[in-house]
């Protein structure tokens, strides 16, 4: 058995390309589309989740970067069209396929901003045939890099001012999740990757020394310390290979100071056990030592929960290394984002608004084109809610809104001297690039502004008070309307 | 603003490469070891997981494909060695790091083997560096597609022989998750994929017909469906849109009786709702149009739990398609793989095995290099467990077996007319590349033999039997040895 026995490429295919990462769905009800000759009727869809995760206070949006490099290279390659020929696809629909690119319109909020349950991320507005097809995969990237980056922040509002890291990859959910759920962690307030690949690409810090594998190749942590001080002029050394306080720790203060100026002490993480009593009594040891300004890191399946109670039990962490938790969202690891049809072409050339009835109330969708505001109160600089606006309304030129609760609407306030902030900006405009991606960096920067105008009650992690939502008097009585349209349809269906 | 101001690539590295793709950790370490000059000792390291995931009976391997293909083309890029220039490594270091190509052996489990905990899934024995350089993006791997083909596994157990659908590409954690989680639940039983560069990379056959937009676009169910029979023979129709039994259900039997024999009314699918009761209504309404043969499909956040409720039921349901909770694992979304070191040359040129400790006694690892072997009883044809021995130990030639348990050392049987099947593989010698990379449906049928193997006990998904997994004496001998040696040690420091 020899090397060319097995193909060598990391994908049989050289022109792999994302575009066929859909649904087979897409590509049938497309057809259908292109067959009857309606599929290059304008459609517009939007991007929205009925429930923000983990019971959080508001959701951090991230995924655009992706999705704009997804849209700006969406094309089918030979390759793709090649599997669909051999999946049976007739030779028609391939030309048309074939002859695909992006052409259409997406408005979005930024990354880092600020989004709640039911409120429209993004819209997309192209051809009923494009908008169908990239649905799947902007879930998939929207989902998980919005649900990391939420969960990202909820740990931050824990750890405070802390330094954070992320070290979560050899429990990721395969490669493209430990490199984007490291960039949208980062993008939500974390300081620091131990991934390397994620720092070439992205520019974030990395961070790391070494691991128990060290001590163990040395068989000796007083051996293994020395050669890694030998070679690295920052040290922190990980003292629980044998015995964390009557090994380690010792060690530790041992070989810094032996090498006194010689390296930079920067300090021990701990890796297992009691972190909380660990923690005081390394601390302890480390201060009469002299080492006062040493950190002690800690790592060992930590979580905004765990975090919180090592902080209450007194635990002398500086440093949080989060890994598993972190990476694949543990305790709620899907999003649901859905894409909805909310306004079609129709045959006489006029966009009609369009819904999808469920017998579950969530589970209805909000027809109609919308912007989304944030209403910013101009003398507290607090938010006080969201409002979801059709198209052609204009919140910002009105001198009181009425906001009322989208389900108990018996709810109500007037607001006045507000700022009205619009959510959505323009991506692309007819297939071309207008948005300039911004540095990551200043994307951390805009989460920090965005929620310094949530008040505090939204923010906390167990229990936050609800941030409220409310869809203007249009867009509501647009929604009943339909609603009403397809109830006169099934009864008549019933009829029939 | 034009398009030329955002990167347009996918990366904006055309040679990026997944040798970067490890924590930083590694890449000093190794550094250590290098200018230290220890850095082409061989070293063995071990992967094996301490717990099986949602406390099922066994795990399913996978990752080894994607494994091989990452070391086949381990190799430090250009842009990978210019960042760690900027990260501030120095040039004589780098040199060795441009030089590197993985040389080392590797011996596995076949993918679709049954895996326990705390068995050595696979063996790494290479130079010091390599070995440590490789370890993130392996377990990386390792760890989610086990995972998913596990969970996939279980979904099979209480579905039986009926058909399975993996449809979660848009709840995946990002785009490799839903390809390669696709392929875990192919091989692990699953029967297609929504998800069509997944057809197109592993040959896995693909399904879908069309989602509540088609209903929407053109307003009306009777419409939609007609115009997707007219352009497709094979139809499904998704009945749930407006109400599944008032309009969509009935809708669905009037254009199928319409198109009679131009279509393949393959039947009918529900998404949303009392799946139970839905599916026993519209069994009754397609029965009595004539439509025995008409299959009901359903989806809609489907477990093992869900359809084992479901079966429990009575719910007419024919063919699952399993998403969200299948694809990221929902109940337990991160298996704890490690990567521990278990045997290293010392300064004689001598192996010497090495042991990691833990106050946590699960956690102290079993040195030396290992062989595991299923234990198959010659008249019953199944498993009477799995057995690990040092490497020159030959179970196979041994008439009577002493199998104790690894914790509660006393409980022990004698096993006699057996076949010890041994369940590492070689996969690469001194870096070559020696194993056929076998067909996925080759794997899929692997894995249907290797469960007849496994009595019923093991299989339940809940509260399953205990398979043993045991020492031999050596192995057991030389563990407590290790770990004598290291009290010692640890005394020696204490009284220093």
């Amino acid at each position: 058995m020899t090397k060319q026995m097995i193909k060598i490429p990391e994908t049989p295919f050289p022109d792999d390309s994302l575009t066929l990462h859909t649904d087979k769905y897409q590509i049938n009800m497309v057809e259908a589309y292109w067959r009857d000759g309606i599929h290059e009727r304008k459609a517009v869809f939007e991007v929205y989740f009925r429930k923000i995760p983990f019971q959080n206070g508001y959701a951090i949006f991230a995924g655009l970067e992706r999705v704009i490099r997804y849209l700006h290279a969406f094309r089918f390659s030979d390759s793709d069209l090649a599997f669909l020929r051999e999946d049976g696809y007739a030779e028609d629909y391939l030309e048309y396929l074939a002859s695909l690119r992006f052409t259409g319109t997406v408005l979005s909020m930024k990354e880092g901003e600020l989004v709640f349950a039911n409120e429209p991320i993004m819209r997309v507005e192209a051809t009923l045939a494009e908008a169908q097809l990239i649905e799947t995969a902007i879930l998939n990237i929207v989902n998980y890099q919005t649900l990391i980056a939420t969960k990202a922040s909820r740990i931050k509002q824990v750890v405070g001012q802390e330094t954070t890291m992320e070290f979560g990859t050899r429990r990721a959910q395969e490669l493209d999740a430990a490199i984007w759920g490291t960039r949208a962690a980062y993008l939500a307030g974390f300081d620091a990757t131990s991934n390397m690949r994620a720092g070439k690409i992205f520019g974030i810090p990395t961070v790391g020394t070494h691991a128990h594998s060290l001590v163990q190749a040395y068989r000796d942590e007083y051996t293994a310390f020395r050669k890694y001080a030998e070679s690295h002029k920052d040290c922190v050394f990980l003292v629980d290979t044998y015995d964390t306080l009557r090994s380690g720790v010792p060690t530790a203060i041992q070989v810094a100071k032996e090498f006194g100026d010689r390296i930079d002490f920067k300090g021990i993480r701990l890796d297992s056990g009691d972190l909380a009593y660990l923690s005081k009594e390394a601390r302890k040891m480390l201060d009469s030592a002299g080492f006062e300004h040493a950190k002690i890191y800690a790592s060992n399946d930590l979580d905004e929960q765990t975090i919180m109670n090592l902080k209450t039990q007194g635990a002398r962490i500086d440093v949080w290394g989060v890994g598993t938790k972190l990476i694949t969202a543990y305790d709620q690891p899907a999003l649901g984002a859905v894409y909805k049809l909310i306004s079609i072409e129709d045959e006489n050339g006029h966009m009609a608004d369009t819904i999808k009835i469920s017998s579950n109330p969530e589970k209805i969708s909000t027809p109609g084109r919308k912007r989304v505001f944030r209403i910013i109160n101009k003398v507290s600089r607090k938010s006080e809610g969201d409002y979801i606006a059709l198209e052609h309304e204009e919140p910002q030129s009105q001198d009181c809104l009425k906001m009322f609760h989208p389900v108990h609407t018996y709810i109500a306030k007037f607001v006045t001297s507000f700022e009205a902030r619009e959510l959505h900006h323009m991506i692309f405009e007819k297939g071309e690039l207008v948005y300039q991606l911004p540095a990551l960096q200043d994307i951390q920067a805009f989460v920090k502004e965005n929620l310094e105008v949530l008040w505090e009650e939204y923010k906390r992690t167990l229990n936050p008070a609800e941030y409220p939502v409310n869809l203007s008097q249009q867009c509501w009585d647009n929604k009943m309307k339909l609603i009403e349209e397809v109830q006169l349809k099934v009864k008549q269906r019933m009829q029939a």
